[in-house]
């Protein structure tokens, strides 16, 4: 019997360990290591570090559950709560540690890879759209002041989320995710 | 005569590497290089690249003019606008790269050095609470809501302008920048 291709098993590896470790400090042998694959092997399923890279922001995206946001049944801004609630949870599970796979990579790659820079820029807008998507339901509801910008709010919203995670790991506390969820829903979406 | 020592230019050169490349990715001979410097040399004015990206976080901190937030003569919240516009413009005039050396290193290294992580949860502390004298300020002019609770306000505020650098970098526009001024000053701080 032929012995059953590690693709998969590199590919998760590589998203797990861009997430502890970032983009730089992770090496290929320890995306190997991890997958338990000889180290030469990567290279027969990705063309570059920066290949896997896209690859394990795919991954991360199918992972946010954005179906929490168009499940009927619930008010809309409550769905945008549970999502931003379901997103912090990695983090303080995790000890206040690797935050958002998309957020990292703009901060340390997006400057010098045009390809990773795009993919993050695309992962953003699709994110944006679907928070106005709710923001706009919730109005339509009579949830939100008919007032509020929908297309404006919904990307400071995610801009200020990326930032809270960032403020968090860095405190190790969820102060910010607490003012993140008090200001965004007590103030801003009043 | 003596040499000069090249300290205060492997220094001022740390700091431009670790603002351009990111913490991993700057090499010492990076910093040597830039500062001119045999690469030897480094070690004789810094322990470990860890010691002296510890002092480029405070020559940063030094470059945010914190002081334009204290200057009288102008509302309180006037001064906390022309704060952000400032730091925006080195984005701005940087192409849409660089952000804010505290959010990369927290972002790229806060998970991996309690010393790094310890620098940044300071800085982010120091400049909440001068966030907070300025809203505090505001609320005694009569500039805001006297319900709005300003230290999770602070914190809010910083976290979502550490989200709106990474944003506008991943997208390469000011549309972050535009929607952080209107939500903070127009919704937010009304």
């Amino acid at each position: 019997m032929a012995r059953a291709s590690k693709r998969e098993e590199i590919a998760q590896a590589a998203l797990e360990q861009f997430r502890t470790r970032g983009f730089n400090a992770t090496g290929i042998s320890d995306i190997t290591s991890a997958a338990g694959a000889p180290k030469g092997s990567f290279y027969n399923h990705f063309a570059s570090k920066e290949a896997s890279a896209l690859e394990a922001l795919d991954r991360y995206g199918a992972e946010l559950r954005f179906d929490m946001l168009d499940t009927p049944g619930r008010p809309a801004l409550e769905r945008l709560r549970a999502h931003f609630e379901f997103l912090g949870e990695d983090t303080v599970d995790n000890g206040f540690a690797r935050g958002c796979l998309v957020g990292n990579f703009a901060a340390e790659v997006a400057d010098h890879s045009d390809e990773i820079r795009s993919a993050i820029q695309g992962g953003f807008r699709q994110w944006t759209s679907y928070i106005q998507e709710v923001l706009t339901e919730a109005k339509e509801a009579g949830e939100l002041d008919a007032s509020l910008d929908v297309e404006t709010t919904s990307l400071f919203i995610l801009s200020a989320w990326e930032g809270t995670l960032i403020a968090a790991r860095a405190n190790k506390s969820s102060a910010p995710f607490d003012a993140f969820f008090r200001t965004v829903f007590d103030v801003v979406l009043r």
